[in-house]
């Protein structure tokens, strides 16, 4: 490719909206351009990675028995109804009526049409176990697009389904799913991926793991153990709460308080640690009167996405100063009155003494409160978050907290499509039964930004090789002298026909406007033809990532340049 | 692939709604599924046909030097209002609104979304000429689709656009897509296309071609001279009609003709022949109260689409019944109160003499009627509709006429959307300039369909090797042998290591259930292994369009197939 052809200019201003690297640089380079909210064109070198990408998830696909198939952008509302999707999501999905008054939605996943296409495509266990799979368009009407293409609204993804006769069958290929995962993030040179337990939210279903790649700017929190490897969402991480329990308990009694009400006001007023202390958090379900009150330690927060969980509600905060019945700042367990409210007790509490909390009158709290003694506890839930440097629930070491970006998931489903939409097989015993499914995505513009991200730098894009638009940047110094063009030329020739993808400078500029499009683009590989380097019978080499820097001889660098570029392709 | 792996079964039975062979088959050989009308899902032998058309697309767009990009199948309002094109296209786009109340729009085509990308990223005429492509999802909210794929709502299409300082620079590059079209449908198999000239209708501009597969179940109507290769659209089909001037012109006169309205009537009660008769035929302009009054010879029809290119309004056949001005079955040019009417001459009427023509009055006619004599006419249009055996406009030759799909089309869009969006370069002189577009189009799945349709027989579908979703139905008889299976799998593996792909039918069932399949699936080069033919150390191969039928010896085998596979993709 001719850069002096290339439709996307590159330029020095960062976007006034771009506030990460990938952002800016996408844009700068000229590879994307924001047509709406969330909405972007992608121009020659951002589909050529896309290409590339898609490509490796083919072929890691297609080597765990995967069937390419196409389901359409856009569905209609039936479908959706069969599966009760098209009430239970809210405006993320786009709803629209077609010239006859028919109700259409825009796929922001695809568990139905696959349901819809295997259903009476397969009638026997002796066809399971498949995976049905696609790279296509979809639409998710995000209240908040964000970071070029790591939020988007329109975007590309691999959404495969598979189907299975047993628990069994479906957990065997789930492990081929996670290695395949596993390989496609290398591949595609992502660095630093790692596979963390999830909350499978609107999907349905119980395990599944978010491939989060650990970096600053990313959205998602997650908990990992360094000691032994566990590491989970913070949506989901389970939480072991050290234990401070004395080993006498004292007596229960009523102290005044005066005006503290924030735990941090009690135990100073007290001389107790937060620890020692019992925190109310409460909560409305989401359009109805209910409150939902949280007990938990006092050093602890609570973690609203396991609440959720538990409650099987949308929750939201309430504003108790309002409560008739609810005396904020001196809530506690003892003596409440619980009409109309559902009482949740943290972990955190098990087998606490001599702790503090509300008496539910102003102005006094409780001291001395055994929790096993003075309170009925019927069941006690994980609903604290965890902290840096909690402890780890499987070897209780000190825990780590990191961002990350989610690149990838996979979920078991379980029955709950196949039921809903009634696809049944024959088993063995010819009996009709649901097949179980699991569902596996990928993000094919969230990855061109992930690894943009991780691998950029300050003068720019750094692409891995094996996804890099070009593999070489052919860059002549003076190309107006004779031979550096006639060198350039025949060599962006032959590299070209070795299989080698050349982005050639053909542009009449300087050294440094030239480098600085280099950097910028992140074209792995830089080839300099200058007049004295040709005086040596030479051409330079260097790798964007800094890990080569040489001169080679102009006659053999063909084989040279290939080689190259064929041992950075992972 | 395993056969008893693959989704998608096999059926016997005709969907009711298929009027069509390719229909019928895709659907019963479980290639596509119908979601919703006119919307499908493709399994994976859809799928792999669908790539491999892609793939043959990319490479001769890439050889012509495209740049794939990739724009969205959403997109705002703003940008189809900078056109015009949001309110002059109708219901056929689908329009809607985002949860923030926002205007959105799926795409149908992506000039607008072409122009947009490129604007700011091209500023001096040095960068032209270059063209962006993109193979995307697109949907068209079409009043009544058919065909199976012939006709959808949602669809995959190639669309590219090109920009160019002048016309000349177009001209040549529109010869090089038209070569590369022509490249594309014979690579991909399809062998009756023709290049016909065609209306430009919603994109504007002037010059333009539509690729047509001619078949009889094509919806278009294609005009061919097979003397001299004039070839048109019927909508666009210039009519050259036989003049049957005589020597002498008769003096005019009114005559009696009671009942006779319809020019069948008029000419028996006169005595003449329809061409020596002038018929009239009115049409409303929509939505107006003006009458659009064509005056053609009697033997011949009006081409309404010719007729709108020159009136430029849509246009609907007026009910005269309710006119007190025209005498309906009577009308005629002389003494004809013009008010609020639109007159239009045929040219078949230009030098014609000894006419007979309505008197403007009830029960009379006028003979004798010499148009340059008695009819002041200012100008002679072409809206006469060609008939089998009418003149070649460019040779005279008999014209016939044939049923086409469209598979392809190319437009000279001239400045329509650089001008309307405001998109320039700098020229040479350093002026600002709008450049000069073309576009062009391949839809995908109606490819797959035409070639369906083209090469299917009475027993299925009937693939080109360069399409075929596999090379190779490795077919083994009696599985249930010892050593057809062994041979059979060792067959499989070392045909796919050959590079050859391969259907592997693994199941326990007859020759004639297996062969049915084939030939329903359409794999091109049917591999029989039977315990009888192995007795010889021989095994069968058969293509599926009959070209040959043979017996080779097994252990050679896997070089011959590969040869016969390699041969037969052109």
């Amino acid at each position: 490719m001719l850069i002096s052809k290339l439709v996307g200019n590159r330029s020095k201003d960062n976007p006034s909206d771009a506030a990460i690297k990938s952002h800016a640089y996408l844009v700068r380079a000229g590879f994307i351009k924001l047509v709406a909210n969330g909405i972007w064109s992608l121009g020659m070198p951002a589909k050529r990675i896309a290409a590339k990408i898609e490509k490796i998830i083919r072929e890691e696909m297609d080597a765990i028995d995967g069937q390419e198939c196409s389901f359409p952008v856009v569905m209609p509302r039936e479908l959706w109804e069969e599966s009760g999707r098209y009430t239970s999501i809210g405006e993320e999905m786009v709803r629209f009526k077609d010239r006859n008054g028919r109700d259409l939605v825009l796929g922001m996943t695809h568990e139905e049409a696959a349901v819809h296409f295997a259903r009476d495509n397969v009638v026997s266990y002796q066809q399971l176990p498949f995976m049905i799979y696609q790279i296509q368009t979809k639409f998710r009407d995000e209240a908040r697009s964000r970071g070029g293409l790591i939020r988007v609204r329109e975007f590309t993804m691999k959404d495969a389904y598979s189907f299975h006769i047993s628990q069994e069958d479906l957990e065997e290929y789930y492990e081929k799913v996670y290695a395949a995962y596993t390989r496609i993030f290398k591949r595609i040179g992502m660095k630093n991926v790692v596979a963390v337990k999830s909350d499978s939210g609107m999907m349905g279903g119980s395990v599944s793991h978010e491939y989060m790649l650990l970096t600053p700017v990313g959205e998602d929190t997650i908990v990992i153990c360094p000691a032994c490897g566990y590491k989970a969402n913070m949506e989901v991480a389970e939480c072991q709460p050290q234990s401070f329990s004395d080993e006498v308990s004292a007596q229960k009694e009523e102290v005044f308080t005066g005006d503290a009400k924030e735990i941090s006001e009690v135990s100073a007023y007290l001389n107790v640690p937060d620890y020692k202390t019992i925190k109310a958090v409460s909560y409305n379900i989401k359009g109805e009167t209910t409150t939902v009150l949280c007990f938990i330690r006092g050093d602890l927060e609570v973690n609203e996405a396991k609440l959720k969980k538990i409650i099987r509600k949308e929750i939201v905060p309430s504003n108790l100063t309002d409560s008739e019945k609810l005396v904020a700042g001196n809530i506690g367990p003892i003596g409440l009155d619980t009409t109309d409210t559902i009482v949740v007790f943290d972990a955190s509490l098990k087998g606490a003494n001599n702790m503090v909390t509300g008496a539910n009158r102003a102005e006094y709290h409780i001291k001395g409160v055994d929790v096993q003694r003075d309170i009925a506890v019927k069941e006690f839930f994980d609903i604290a978050k965890v902290k840096e440097g909690s402890g780890c629930p499987k070897c209780g070491a000190a825990l780590t907290i990191s961002n990350g970006i989610e690149v990838g998931n996979i979920f078991q489903l379980g029955t709950k499509y196949t039921k809903s939409m009634e696809m049944t097989v024959l088993n063995k015993d010819g009996a009709q039964v649901y097949p179980i499914m699991g569902c596996y995505g990928i993000g094919i513009g969230r990855a061109i930004a992930s690894v943009a991200e991780e691998s950029a730098d300050d003068k720019g894009l750094c692409w891995p090789m094996s996804i890099a638009p070009w593999h070489v940047y052919l860059c002549p110094i003076r190309i107006d002298n004779e031979e550096v063009r006639a060198k350039s030329h025949e060599l962006y020739e032959s590299l070209r026909k070795a299989g080698v993808e050349v982005l050639f400078d053909d542009r009449d500029a300087s050294p440094g406007f030239k480098f600085a499009d280099c950097d910028l683009m992140g074209i792995p590989l830089r080839v300099v033809i200058s007049p004295r380097s040709l005086a040596n019978g030479e051409i330079e080499l260097q790798m964007r990532d800094g890990s080569l820097k040489t001169n080679i001889k102009y006659e053999d660098c063909v084989g040279k340049i290939a080689e190259i570029v064929s041992k950075n392709i992972v």
